[in-house]
């Protein structure tokens, strides 16, 4: 790719970037009244207002909005954003100048006489001749990334640690602060119930403090009968809205919407009202005998132990409570809103097994997913498509389908298995038997970073060189390191299109939010009729930084392992992040809703692989210095032992206090005393907790509980 | 060696064995009387006797005398002992006719005409020739044996983890189980003392648990004087003691002993008695001023928490208190009289430093320890001696003393360093900052192990080989296990020596305690006056199976090593182990006494290391089978893999329990409620528990307590 084509594509990113925000702002201006309160949109046009926002906003205001992960995710962006600043501030002055002013790539092209050099590459370490001591200049400039990526870090870390801390501390009642999950209880002794046995084990340890069990029940059935009720309930919501809104467009009758009820809908009709009543009637009885059965014989070999004290909770979550560690495992409860319930009764075996077999899956799939893709590719051509599905033979046969679907077939398979791969992962991850969504959420963002670094950064860089001198590398395997250094400045070009290309048209879709604007629009207009169902479709959800992180992490892998190599990079980086910043501050302040709250959890993998982006950084300049004749190139091998060391030491110092409670936070006060039944009552899933409910695990006493938090619970159950 | 002086040396070693046997008998004889309940000797001449008793008592027997230690010692035992047996009963009528019938060993040594071969080399797998088809009973010899392995192991991990368990829930109150460890406090507030911060922290953490703190704090000087003054006390105790007895020897009167009071002790002369009671009087009122001075302004960061009840206890040691792990770090309270008080103070970093240096040293010295015994060799010659020593020339002008001396002088070095080297071991595992003494003794013992197996067994035979071949290695790494493999046979006659030495040799010293015998009966007759002194000159100390279990190991990697390839070695397996068995069965239930118990602590480490010497094992053997050349050789490559799954298993079901006491078990019943005055009492070192002491630290009300059980602590502060 040459200069002018990088321009162009520059140019073309940067209209999508401004189009879209122009597209977004007349959108959310015909919905700011009515969306409104509820999507927390833009509401005004000027730019620089949110902008303005956005940058005034304290740490704080985040926190309060969108939570201590969110708050996490934006240390994370501005740790790297000021690496990359400080880098930029010694590197460009410095490096810049360095490199254009000697010749390597003139003298190259015309040794080659193959004539072919683009302005850029003259501003890279590709343009320094071999052996020069002008590479002096790099290597410092390796060393300067590398201390200022230590300093940063470490503050980032100190802070995050205080702000968990801090947020464990709230004086606000958290319902998982006085639970713990427990998990493969053994089998209860013979005449003993499951709850009888938890409850026994527990008031024995914590005779002062156990408040009560919840045990887990397989809720197949009893979730089944339920969803099947709320869904004649919001349908008889609905059909109410219908008729209220016939009554006011002319007809003081208003017309009752009808149904039909008799073969396959096409038969008999009913009023719709009176048919939804009679269906929920028909299921309240069906519910609470199936919610019997379930609490009485579908108990499962997990439990939820509630304590009257946040420090005893804390406490017996690190503590090993049973002789042998794989019975009665505790650990920290999640919230009620991000339990998956179904992963808890998975026994401790079958647990570590899932996980070994996901990581094999994952790691074939890492290294082979081009295979499997290949194939289907051959196989999806156009000849293939029109003798498997002969009726669109005559689409197919059009000139202008027939171009563009020859252009995109191929790449189809692609194309989709990108598309799913996020949630595949999240799948895989749920299926390891991980009991929190947060958990699984953390395990498959770092599934989706090993999958993007290595195939999009490594893949690219080697890529066919790999292939090509594979016969080299297999007689010598420490060449691997000289290879990737020495296609390194060849590929500068393609990566500062790749990361211009994220960011104008990655945030400008973030900041308008299109698709799902245009999703929202087309199901107002034919979907929803209630208020609810409105909520609902506008609902956007959580930052999900998640899955946005890997992408971050790979620009971030590029940027810093390209800083020194080529430093024009280095604006680009810090456009990317402090673009990021901004807009996803507007974002987290204004537009998303946090679904749960890990306390910062996810901090330790984000430094982590910012530690291990350095060290691959460290081992290419070291390569690349190779590559260059450079014989002080040794100088650089403390540098990977270096950052070895620092996230040894960092790893030691603060990591256990992100894996728990610690005591002394456990231990300050709270605002009021708790009210446990509301605590408990939280954690009732709501196919369980039907009006009605006196059952004989809900003790008498308490059984009002149920009802008394079902505001609560409506939020929260329906992620599960 | 051939088979003849195999024979000579078996003959040599029995007779040692038997020997020391009768002598042990003889001295035993004269002294029962004396020594008596105090030693618990052996009173009967009748050698089957013990035997029976040995043989006849239970584990709980072991326990009751001599702690869970020691019968985890015995687990260990007896489980290599089913091992090998087990082993024996299939691979010794199996392999040895097949080794027998082939004749390898005659053609390569007619084919090289060297013509030296043993008949135990007949027995060997070095008898079957290349490639044949009996090499399959020796393949699935090797899988016999891992299987054999797995299975013990796992029963025996089994039965200690509930040893462990029993001995944790017992019934008595162990001070111990009440109390946790605080080390790297942070520097108090301005106006607030160390001991007010500590009780303000903890209070806040567990205010119904926590019962009161002990802050460490610098003794030395403190323990100076009262060295000093129990000098004097023991010294008045003997004056006492000669003049009561001169009464008796016929002098009514008593002779009142003397002391020389001035310069050099030569001039001047005063009665001891008066002497000693004016030097411990002049002493009493500077150790009080020393006792406050300490207890005031000498406080550390580090101290003891009690807690009122054994869950907090157990729960505490094992939860994060501070959000910076470098600050408040709890664990365990070992027992008072292993405490190491100087390791306590020292803080996180210091201690991390420390290990890692340790480390180092250690690993050097295993790698390179013969060069500067090497020098030290070359150094101490006759002529040397002569020139340094010219006074010495007279004797060693003498030819007998020449001789002697000539033969012994090079390895002079090498004997010192091998006498002092588990104590050196020791000396550093202790520098590097561990709490408790049983703490540094099995990370000694570990050092030990590598030591042991990495010098003599690998040392032995790779040897010369080695350093012959070093051009070979240096190109082909991958040789080593071949080179290893192909030099085992020629070794297995040395091996089988030394195997039966030790346990001829080893075993009859220890049965007899000659040594400790002779010394006691030096000092008991030139040294000792009082009972105390005579008590104190022969208490055996414990079993110090921490520095016989290296021992034992390198046995047990010689002989399973072996055990394929030269079968006959199981025999003297058998015999050393069984041996073993029976004799320290016999002297843990009578001789030696425990100075401290870690709950069977140690028995991870013994697992893991049979678990690494099978791994060992298993490469040998599949080094040799390739130098044997039979195809079917990569059969053996699950084995390592599965050795690897096994102890990664066990490591997860079993360790956590012996790393921190379980909740579950710390919850049982105790016999009585525990006095927790005795249990800070038991903590407080004797130099600091005058009996006057009413100091700030110890409130009014409970002062009392440092006088009620100075008994206690009389026995368990003298090991500090």
């Amino acid at each position: 790719m040459d200069f002018s084509s990088f321009l162009t594509s520059l140019a073309t990113s940067f209209i999508i970037f401004v189009e879209t925000r122009e597209q977004r702002n007349l959108l959310s201006e015909s919905d700011s009244e009515r969306v409104g309160s509820l999507g927390r949109g833009l509401r005004t046009r000027n730019p620089c207002a949110w902008i303005k926002e956005a940058l005034t906003s304290s740490e704080q205001d985040v926190i309060s909005m969108s939570g201590v992960d969110t708050a996490v995710y934006f240390v994370y962006l501005s740790t790297v954003l000021g690496i990359l600043v400080l880098a930029s501030v010694l590197l460009l002055p410095v490096l810049l100048p360095v490199a254009a002013t000697d010749d390597n790539v003139k003298l190259q092209s015309q040794s080659t006489s193959n004539g072919t050099f683009n302005d850029l590459d003259k501003l890279s370490m590709g343009n320094i001749t071999e052996k020069s001591s002008r590479l002096w200049a790099f290597l410092l400039a390796t060393y300067w990334i590398s201390l200022v990526v230590y300093y940063l870090l470490w503050k980032a870390y100190k802070h995050v640690s205080a702000l968990r801390a801090t947020a464990l501390m709230s004086p606000e009642v958290r319902v998982e602060q006085f639970a713990v999950l427990v998990r493969d209880i053994p089998p209860p002794l013979e005449g003993q119930t499951r709850k009888e046995q938890v409850d026994s084990y527990f008031k024995a340890i914590y005779p002062d403090t156990f408040y009560r069990s919840l045990v887990i029940t397989d809720n197949k059935e009893v979730n089944n009968i339920w969803e099947e009720m709320e869904g004649y309930r919001k349908k008889l919501v609905r059909a109410e809205t219908v008729y209220l809104e016939s009554k006011t467009n002319g007809n003081p009758e208003g017309t009752k919407p009808t149904n039909k009820t008799g073969f396959l809908g096409l038969l008999g009709e009913k009023n719709s009202i009176q048919f939804y009543n009679e269906k929920i009637n028909e299921l309240i009885p069906k519910l609470e005998s199936e919610q019997k059965v379930t609490l009485k014989e579908k108990q499962q070999a997990s439990a939820i132990i509630f304590f009257t004290s946040r420090v005893t909770a804390a406490s017996a979550s690190q503590s090993l409570h049973a002789q042998l560690v794989d019975t009665w495992t505790v650990m920290d409860a999640p919230q009620p809103s991000e339990l998956l319930w179904k992963n808890l009764p998975i026994n401790y075996y079958e647990r570590q097994m899932r996980q070994y077999v996901v990581y094999v899956i994952v790691a074939l799939m890492i290294f082979f997913y081009m295979i499997p893709i290949g194939i289907i590719s051959a196989f999806t051509t156009l000849e293939n498509l029109e003798k498997l599905l002969p009726f669109l033979k005559s689409v197919l046969e059009q000139k202008a389908v027939r171009t563009v679907l020859g252009a995109y077939l191929p790449q189809l398979a692609l194309i989709i298995f990108l598309a799913i791969l996020p949630k595949f992962l999240l799948f895989l991850s749920k299926t390891e038997g991980i009991p929190s969504e947060s958990h699984a959420v953390r395990a498959a963002s770092g599934k989706y970073f090993y999958f993007t670094v290595f195939n999009v950064f490594i893949g690219v860089t080697i890529g066919g060189t790999l292939f090509s001198s594979f016969k080299t590398i297999e007689k010598h395997p420490s060449q691997i390191v000289n290879l990737l250094a020495s296609s390194l400045p060849s590929n500068a070009t393609f990566f500062l299109t790749y990361v211009a290309l994220k960011f104008f048209v990655g945030y400008g879709l973030e900041l308008s939010r299109i698709v799902p604007l245009i999703i929202f629009h087309l199901k107002k207009k034919y979907l929803c009729k209630t208020e609810t169902e409105v909520k609902e479709a506008w609902a956007p959800g959580d930052l999900s930084y998640a899955t946005r992180f890997p992408g971050d992490m790979l620009i971030l892998t590029i940027v810093l392992c390209y800083s020194v190599i080529a430093p024009i990079i280095l604006v680009f980086g810090v456009i990317y992040f402090g673009l990021g910043w901004l807009i996803l501050r507007n974002q987290a302040l204004k537009v998303y809703v946090p679904t749960y709250e890990s306390y910062g959890r996810m901090w330790p993998h984000m430094y982590l692989r910012i530690v291990a982006t350095l060290v691959l950084f460290q081992l290419t300049m070291f390569g690349y210095f190779g590559v260059k004749k450079f014989v002080y190139a040794p100088i650089l091998i403390p540098l990977p032992i270096l950052s070895l060391i620092f996230a040894f030491v960092c790893h030691k110092k603060f990591y256990r206090a992100f894996q728990s409670t610690s005591l002394e936070v456990a231990a300050s006060h709270l605002k009021e005393t708790p009210t446990m039944d509301q605590i408990f009552g939280s954690y009732v899933q709501p196919s369980l907790s039907h009006e009605k409910n006196e059952d004989d695990q809900f003790e008498d006493a308490l059984s009002q509980v149920s009802r008394s938090c079902r505001c609560a619970r409506d939020d929260q159950g329906s992620h599960n």
